[in-house]
């Protein structure tokens, strides 16, 4: 019985060990389509744009196969109580990787109608940043899951802080280019967006990590987290916006 | 031995049927959320989206309580692969109308920050139309559900493509009234916004609806899904966009 039962665990530590090289494998390809999105973005590649887009249909295939292989597990495995947590834990984060490919698709879409415009001062670069930023937060999502580290879980939770402010920084730059100049206005909307999707992508990180901060230390991070994004509350946006350049 | 097995079924089937009655709950407040968020725009009522920001802690408590629910009946019952198709499959249910619930929130947000400004033409009406469209698409999702009924299922999935059609026209109107006057702007990009959201939310729902259909028929409508925000794309949103207030 013992050696039986010992038999199971080690079936289904195999099981795990197959789902997380799936996640991570799945990580490194959206760390890539963050990246590449919006180096095409910056350098006006409508190729590389093309390839985002449609590179986006393999990391949904990993995300079904990865749903598929979690229920396949449960089945079979009938994991104990913290196992089965650590499942299903997987299956949210591939939740969470599978939406930020989809942004990263959403910011090509837009790349491939931004090269036909004039550049909007050098905010594409800043946009560049900011998903730099994003994407190193990701790398060290997964690297805290795999490490169960929950102090870097923890400080990557930190640094979405730097990515809102980014955005809200971006926000006012946008709206400056737009009084400035009318026919600024619908490529400074199409770059809202990509800004707004990384700063989508940036709650999903951290929803990745607290994740992880659940798996090891059975807190709930949410309730201590800051929402910095201000410009939907900011009454500093006036009507007239005398100060929508500034601070 | 059939005794027990018929035991552990009905044991089961309670569970399941608690589940289900907090998912409908939790559809109900959904519901609401998108109602009041839309209403308080539409009559500048800032006290009416105070309320809805405050409710959605409600909503997120249902989600994590469902979430604590299907864990344990997982653990407890050890559901066969199409019980355990029906438990998983709540769960992403649940973060859709979670998701949905942010939103409402976002734009009660958003909604307290405009009663400050001009009202823009009659677009919040417009607003308050497309998220009523959705709330009907919602309560007809989870009615599907509960019914196993996949012809309303396939007949929610298909009504997502008048939401973004509605954005579409939204989203042209704004892109006018901001050239008309740079002093919408800031109203403009807020309302956009707005709209945005409910467009995600009929995501949303159309993504439960995709649950009943696979329940209950085993494919997957996703693949025959059109995506049908152009906005992203759309080449006639030319730098000097001479239609932008046309089809």
């Amino acid at each position: 019985m013992s050696d039986l039962k010992h038999h199971i665990a080690s079936a289904f530590d195999r099981d795990l060990e197959g789902i997380q090289a799936k996640i991570m494998k799945m990580g490194g390809l959206v760390e890539d389509s963050i990246q590449l999105s919006t180096k095409s973005l910056e350098s006006r590649d409508e190729e590389l744009a093309q390839s985002v887009r449609s590179g986006d249909a393999t990391i949904d295939a990993l995300e079904e196969s990865l749903n598929q292989e979690v229920a396949r597990v449960i089945a079979l495995r009938a994991p104990t109580a913290s196992d089965l947590r650590i499942v299903l834990s997987v299956m949210r984060m591939s939740a969470n990787l599978e939406r930020m490919g989809d942004l990263s698709k959403n910011i090509a879409k837009r790349t491939t109608v931004l090269v036909q415009m004039q550049p909007i001062g050098d905010t594409s670069r800043s946009i560049r940043r900011m998903a730099r930023e994003v994407e190193l937060m990701l790398k060290d999502a997964l690297d805290a899951y795999i490490q169960r580290d929950e102090a870097l879980a923890l400080d990557v939770i930190d640094r979405d802080r730097d990515i809102d402010q980014m955005y809200n920084t971006l926000f006012r730059e946008f709206l400056t280019f737009m009084l400035e100049d009318p026919r600024n206005i619908t490529a400074c909307m199409h770059l809202h967006f990509i800004a707004k999707n990384i700063e989508r992508m940036g709650d999903h990180v951290t929803s990745i990590a607290e994740q992880v901060v659940f798996l090891t230390s059975g807190r709930k991070p949410s309730e201590m987290r800051v929402k910095a994004d201000r410009t939907s509350t900011d009454a500093t946006l006036a009507p007239d916006m005398p100060d929508a350049g500034g601070a």
